[in-house]
């Protein structure tokens, strides 16, 4: 039923469900849109898309389903100029990392019977380099997919059943949906994606800093500071605009870790220790 | 020219030391002991040593080379009886996470032309579990092994000897030797192994409580988070001696770090983070 999808943004994420789509037996139109040329031919060059064009909008205009794959203030600025183009047969989508401000734009740009539908939608599946060429057809198996949909929006029979054939596609596409409020979903990231990020990027700013002219010695830490410092090599273009749209709850994440790391560091010789252990043990066996 | 050597203590890293001498090609005698029957009888199944004893002094008296594979405080204790019964024949050594306790121990009651040589090591491998059935041959391939022998040492041309061929046969295991002064040794662990470890130990045990309760949220954080706790699982029986022998330089690095968040969380909106970011990515790059 959803032949022409529209892909604006053709990084790791936008190629990624270009490939994932093909591989998951979808035969329709994919149009690809970016920024950058090179980004582009990227994407068209790996099969992520069939053709590229200048214009997202008019992308957009000659798709059902649209798929915002950049940045989260780049997604609010399109979604502004969707609105005002596009009808009740289509379909807004997109794959934001943080989920508050774009639903509440949702709620006053679209969902109403006579405006495009808009599923905010969250695949939990990155890498921590971006990028066309890192695409990728199974980042989304077996990842979550979380969608913070609003029960109350009224839609189109046409876009609702759009928003039907979307959640088919991304399970399709191998990708468990989790559905949730949006503040909810803001906060639940803020602990299990924003705060490890932000902790891995403190962690590898201070060793670069104490241990970062001692090259050699990296290798000393082995596997375990390998793993606890590979998201160090995230860009900050990734992370720039996940700080300014969930600010209070990664606020909240990160004072929360520095009180458990004082409390660490005050009882390294009582009994509290081990406590600590085994309450972190339970979260790796549950 | 090292035929006989005694492995004390086959949890995960005696058993390890046992299969990869092995896999090395080394054909002497290895003989085993334990603190617990089971953890000895799984050594000797796996083919970790070739027999056990019922006592660990009388093994190293039996052997050249004693490889001391127990925890930092019973390490110390057997070094005070070793040193007791053995001569200028034999070599001690050990595989302690910390080392500046042990190598003044080794100073004290070792390394004379009279008395048996201590040659104080720490391979930079390890599991987040521990016990002789997670053994493995590769272990100490492409790791790091550190010692921290002090050249002050006076020792007999035959454990000087012994020392030498220890030492080939970390190399014949994989291994890539750095030397280190102790007390520079537990200030550089403190950075590249205690600090993350009790990262993710704290990082752990706050996400037990802040989302433990939601089970299937868990799958959410994806790679990242699962990549960022797996040393959660850690006991604290492996850490406890470690936070004991090396409390001062761990205790700098959490405070390190506690400062280094509370920067970031007051910087989620200035360009402090995407210097932070940038330092991250050279840590990752060099």
């Amino acid at each position: 039923m959803i032949e022409r999808i529209a892909i604006l943004g053709t990084g790791l994420l936008g190629t990624s469900v270009g490939l994932a789509l093909r591989a998951s037996g979808f035969r329709g139109d994919l149009t690809g849109w970016n920024r950058s040329a090179e980004g582009g031919q990227a994407a068209l060059s790996m099969g992520a898309v069939d053709s590229l064009v200048a214009d997202p909008l008019q992308a957009a205009r000659e798709s059902q389903v649209t798929v915002l794959a950049v940045p989260i203030y780049a997604t609010l600025d399109l979604m502004e100029k969707l609105s005002a183009i596009l009808g009740p047969e289509h379909l807004v989508t997109d794959v934001g990392s943080t989920k508050a401000q774009i639903t509440a734009a949702a709620g006053r740009l679209f969902n109403t019977p006579e405006r495009a539908a808009f599923l905010p939608g969250h695949p939990m599946a990155g890498k921590e380099r971006g990028g066309a060429s890192l695409g990728d057809a199974n980042l989304f198996r077996n990842a979550v997919w979380l969608f913070t949909d609003d029960p109350a929006w009224q839609r189109s029979p046409c876009s609702a059943a759009l928003v039907t054939g979307w959640r088919d596609l991304v399970v399709a596409m191998g990708s468990k949906i989790i559905d949730l409020d949006p503040a909810r979903h803001d906060e639940l990231v803020a602990w299990v994606s924003h705060l490890p990020q932000f902790v891995a990027t403190a962690l590898s700013a201070l060793l670069q800093e104490e241990v970062g002219d001692a090259p050699e010695l990296k290798d000393v830490g082995g596997r375990a500071l390998r793993e606890m410092t590979r998201l160090g090599a995230s860009p900050y273009s990734m992370w720039r605009d996940i700080a300014y749209t969930n600010t209070e709850a990664v606020q909240a994440t990160l004072f929360a870790l520095e009180q458990r790391l004082a409390t660490l560091r005050e009882n390294l010789r009582t009994p509290v220790l081990r406590d600590e252990f085994e309450q972190a043990n339970r979260f790796r066996r549950e």
